[in-house]
């Protein structure tokens, strides 16, 4: 079997290395979520369970693939951060999409029955790209991209099904009543129509979610029975907080380091 | 919120569009299958249901994507071929991986239980990549290097786990056994020690399984009751067929134009 | 001297290897060339001798780096073909084009005053840039595209300079006279207000110039007095054809293989 | 003139953008010099007016392009940094180093006659590439590591060149004795063999040669017999300095923001 005769077509194969020294951002995105999440009713504007099973997923990445330092996920999307010095796959970023990608989406299959009764109706797709940012400053002002759209997003959709679930607007109703307005706007008719507040919906639905590596404290037993001791691991830790301001960053110096 | 402060971040994704007219192939390959096939006690060398498994995912693939015009698969890896005129995601490769193989993972699980009685132990995880082929004698190579590569590790495969689970050999004595060993040697042992005609092993395990899309007839009813009448669709078939000689593409002068 | 500590600077640089079995066309342009002709007081709308140059460059382009098969060129740009299988410079895009780019321009000013009286007045300026086609038919396509462009503006620009240069229009009015026009009318306009026939003038201007390898017969002889021989030879040869119908290939079946 | 149905193949072309916000360094590098060198008998180690010449050519390339904010050059090469956000051509890799590859070499040929009075014996052929780093650190090692590489190819071949040329040594003998030596090896043969003091020759030789824009007075007079003013005019710098060190980013905070 003349192997070597046809092993040439392996050159065809381009190098794809992301340049070094920069950050190296995988994010992923739902594919046709919008028919996804009405096939598996799930509830508007924000699903909690759907939400949670994003956030589980993309708590397994982090763990299995630990040059991750940052993940920020909201909606159908997650943004993966690598540290900035990874070699992870050679930093060849087909192997660091590709890879991700098809785990997430193993994850969420194989997590889905731990956050939802109904059964799943069909495998979920995610595309999934690479980029690069040369600095700190670039990478952060994605990651306040990401949570700004969240922000904008949330206010817009809560709105819309207040509108079309509690005032019985339709659709198109509730979208011209919204076209044109500002977040005061929104904000006003959220309070005066539907007497809510819309700083105290949940941190979840309203800023996202960042998971990041920090050491914590766990109780050890060697064997049943012994005493414990205290020992300090690095654990993946779940924030609804705002990834905008400063302070954020300002807190943890270390983080993109 | 200043969304459009941020939004210049976007501008750092790169276009990565494959080249005009050449076959787009997708390969997938399990990532650390030999641990995995370990922890699902995969029969060795070659476990039916779990190439079974594969098969079905990559034919869900084929029906998702319908510009897929071939798929060749064999062990824990599967290339899908993209007509030459493809638009689909605008060519961009990184779509078009992680798409694949996030489908692809995310049907793994969600069909295992299919093929599985015991319980999947954890999500899998296949890494892509994009190859591009200018010409039609290329990309026939390429398919005929993975078939090579097919018939030479499952020979080889063979002989090894007959030395090891029937003549009880180590592990490093059958290596040291077969090191330097001509495909005639390795049939020769298959026969001479264990009574074994390769060529009678089951095809899927000796050539692999190619997938492509056949006009097919099917028996149609409108509505209950009614007379059927046969109507003539394009289904996607499932051969263990030799694709190195030139029968195949000659019996299928259409499959790549 | 610490070399090590600055030398994994190189390890920034990228691959740029071009897709094996491509055609790989390196197109150059010359950089603010009205300006430059303005400067030079080429004629208009052809200069004969600015032309012979750019050929006279490309000749020497062809020869420095012998795996060219092709090269056309009109007006200000000039596309080099290269063969199929060329592994020069481990087909880097970036040499590749830089390397005709720079010894292109250094020729421009080192054969210019074989070509003008008149003292060049600055250095010119040529961007390129590097295309890869994959079949035969792209590639003549490609060519077809860059000669049509030459007719179409060639006889544009032809009945411009005559209705402003011998009508005495002024560059706004003649530009408004041709608008709208098609090929026909300004053949027409040639023919009934200036007495030209377009197909009778120099076929360098309407069809640009083809440079290709021929082999040619030379007289020989060894030393002064000896008797010659005939040897063969490969030169380039230049042509000003047609290569958009099908008969410059066909009498031509070795060019591109 | 079916213009249209040749033009799709300009699709075949790809996009090359460099990632935003990183430095672009140009290196060109000259092809063949130790021929050229040769050809033009060049004064060995270093020859003065060559380095001259290949000076006045990056100045005229800094002028041209005046998003260049630093060029460093030594022996045949020569390094161009653009500012950071620069969006000349697009940031188009191919576009930038032909233009500056082509630009350099007609400025050689150009310019020739000015530093040397023999013919020059043929055109000049220079290949280029485009690096990216991502922070000034990256940016300065490079530069760090070319005049570091100045330094040891210098000190190596003015040991080389004293030992062939004055102690009358075969080629193949002076390679023998340096085989293996130290700087400081080299320093003492210079010293003790030569009474040449190293760091005593010429900066432009032991450094190389940075470029910069700084901003220098004028004596302006508007027109014939007025008084002269004094203006501020940005004006490329030449210098023969360390740049290896941080003294000259330090006294230069501005230079490379």
């Amino acid at each position: 079997m003349a192997k070597s005769k046809f092993e040439y077509t392996r050159k065809f194969e381009n190098n794809d290395s992301c340049l070094l020294n920069c950050f190296i951002v995988v994010r992923l995105d739902g594919r046709n979520f919008h028919r996804f999440s009405d096939s598996h009713e799930f509830e508007k504007p924000n699903d909690e369970n759907a939400l949670k099973l994003m956030n589980r997923c993309a708590e397994e990445v982090m763990k299995e693939f630990q040059d991750l330092i940052l993940a920020y996920g909201q909606s159908d999307e997650y943004s993966f951060v690598f540290k900035r010095s990874t070699t992870l796959f050679n930093r060849r970023a087909s192997k660091l999409m590709t890879n991700l990608a098809s785990y997430f989406a193993s994850s969420y299959v194989f997590y889905w029955s731990e956050y939802f009764k109904e059964k799943l109706q069909y495998p979920p797709t995610f595309d999934g790209r690479v980029v690069l940012y040369p600095t700190e400053t670039n990478l952060k002002d994605y990651l306040s991209w990401r949570q700004a759209d969240c922000h904008i997003n949330n206010l817009y959709n809560t709105c819309f099904w207040k509108l079309v679930k509690i005032a019985g607007l339709s659709p198109e109703d509730a979208e011209k009543r919204l076209c044109g307005t500002v977040s005061g706007d929104k904000n006003e008719i959220l309070f005066s129509e539907f007497n809510i507040n819309y700083n105290n919906l949940p941190e979840m639905f309203r800023k996202g979610t960042v998971l990041l590596w920090e050491k914590a404290e766990k109780m050890v037993s060697k064997s049943k029975g012994d005493s414990t001791t205290v020992r300090v691991y690095p654990q993946v830790v779940m924030l609804h907080v705002d990834i905008i301001k400063d302070d954020f960053w300002e807190s943890r110096p270390n983080l993109l380091i």
